[in-house]
């Protein structure tokens, strides 16, 4: 009997990881050859996670082989998971997202349900097969629940999700809010990042009337790292602003965990944005209240004002 | 809030209608609003299970408007479904086969387990839930059981679908082997099919060396139902005889319930059965031990007899 391969999507995110690890408990628990791997790095977040609970992260996927025993967690679709994986047997799936482009030829095990995160479906796992959680285990499923709905902030949150990560903090001894918190950080780290990275990652153009916009979004936990390099950024704005053409460029540095943002204003009519959000700009900066969302709450606004 | 319509695949079996009927038990319970509905018409077998306890069939299903909210139970494939499903949102699965052509625009409830049954799945619900379940609900779930494995007989039958049943039985208040029999009996009765049906309905023709033989089967719970029409079935099948100019015909009648054969053999080769098989005819007819699989049980025996 070949060993089944647990593995989430490729890009992998906390859940994803952490889910193949818990999975790969989960099934040695209940007496079958399995074992968790990844499909590319392990970002920054998830290592802190790791790291925290002293649990090693899994190897890389080998080529997945014809008919090779698999169970996928956090994804389901194709494109989005190893190479070869229509040719695989998918024994199982735990997944929280929609189900598109996935298909098997045999009846198969297939747990989705509409939550914030795989780990709250894993850990009722546990508890439908009278399984125990360990501290470690607990842990990780507590960091994926921290991690997809950015400490319960995300619309995307449950109730189960919130029930799942108080269940288990007890048993992860960790305190959710300061351990989140440090977590979430370790990931929205900007310090390793280049000013012309913050300001082109999630960047897009708004033509607002007759002028032209430029709008970017950082999501961070820690603002203040952003504005230390205010100056830096000021100068990679204004090439941009130069070479592109923009009436207006706003970097948005949205607080993830307090739900606000802080801008950085610059071009010829950078002061429409004082009208748009009823603020005063100082030096080129203000602080939105309660805004996060760039479509809803950062254009409409912005094209008012310029109109 | 539109209401929720629950329903299983086209030609409904014993399964499908009562697991939407179970599942709007279990959604009721919920405390949403759902009701079950059906795609074709019930069967005779299913006819049974109803009435005898006391359940009423679903009504048919209206035409389904874009966006109704929908839980399929028993298939996923949207050729197996309702018309327009592609447009509607569905809500929650619960199955027992592979997924194929199905897919959802976002996140569900996804409840597959490679079982014999969707109805050991939904028993599972109804504990994890800790919901109650009635005689009359246990009665069709049993029901479901019982069909889907043919009391058991069936090689899909897992040890799941065996303690669900025994779990169910005492809920129902049934003796489980008389009960299901007599289901099983009220589905496979012959007495409605014409003789020309019975020898047409699953035949096919085989070129044996230089014999043309016809082999037709028909799955029945009571082999003698069939037999006592005997002198019917036999101008019938001399008539094909020379109508197709057949060497030999043999219709098996398979006693699914006891895993034996029963044939009724003519045209000029009948007594090559009689070495295929190493029984005596009697009157044009034996009885086959354990044989049940006309590919790899009844074909190549007589392939090897007549060549």
């Amino acid at each position: 009997m070949t060993q089944t391969k647990i593995f989430g999507h490729q890009n992998p995110d906390t859940d994803t990881i952490t889910s193949a690890l818990v999975t790969a408990d989960i099934e040695q628990q209940l007496g079958n050859d399995a074992v968790a791997r990844r499909l590319g790095e392990v970002n920054p977040e998830t290592q802190y996670a790791l790291d925290h609970f002293g649990v090693e992260a899994p190897a890389m996927l080998e080529p997945l082989e014809d008919d090779a025993p698999v169970i996928l967690v956090d994804h389901n679709e194709f494109q989005q998971s190893a190479e070869n994986i229509e040719n695989a047997e998918i024994l199982k799936v735990y997944d929280h997202h929609r189900i598109s482009n996935f298909r098997t030829e045999s009846p198969l095990y297939y747990r989705a349900e509409p939550v914030g995160c795989t780990a709250t479906i894993l850990k009722k796992i546990y508890a439908e097969n009278d399984l125990t959680i360990s501290r470690e285990m607990a842990g990780l499923m507590l960091s994926a629940i921290i991690s997809d709905t950015l400490l319960f902030k995300s619309p995307t949150t449950t109730e189960e999700d919130r029930k799942a990560a108080e269940a288990l903090r007890e048993t992860a001894e960790v305190d959710l809010e300061e351990y989140g918190i440090e977590m979430l950080k370790a990931g929205a780290s900007t310090s390793d990042k280049s000013a012309e990275a913050l300001i082109t990652g999630d960047a897009k153009t708004f033509e607002m009337g007759e002028r032209s916009t430029r709008i970017a979004q950082v999501n961070v936990v820690d603002v203040d790292e952003v504005f230390e390099r205010k100056e830096e950024l000021e100068s990679a704005i204004n090439e941009q602003i130069e070479k592109d053409g923009y009436d207006l460029f706003v970097l948005v540095v949205t607080d993830i965990l307090n739900s606000n943002s802080r801008v950085l204003a610059l071009g010829s009519h950078a002061k429409s944005i004082e009208k748009a959000f009823d603020v005063a700009l100082d030096e080129n900066s203000a602080v939105l209240e309660g805004v996060v969302s760039r479509k809803k709450q950062v254009v409409p606004q912005i094209t008012k004002a310029l109109s």
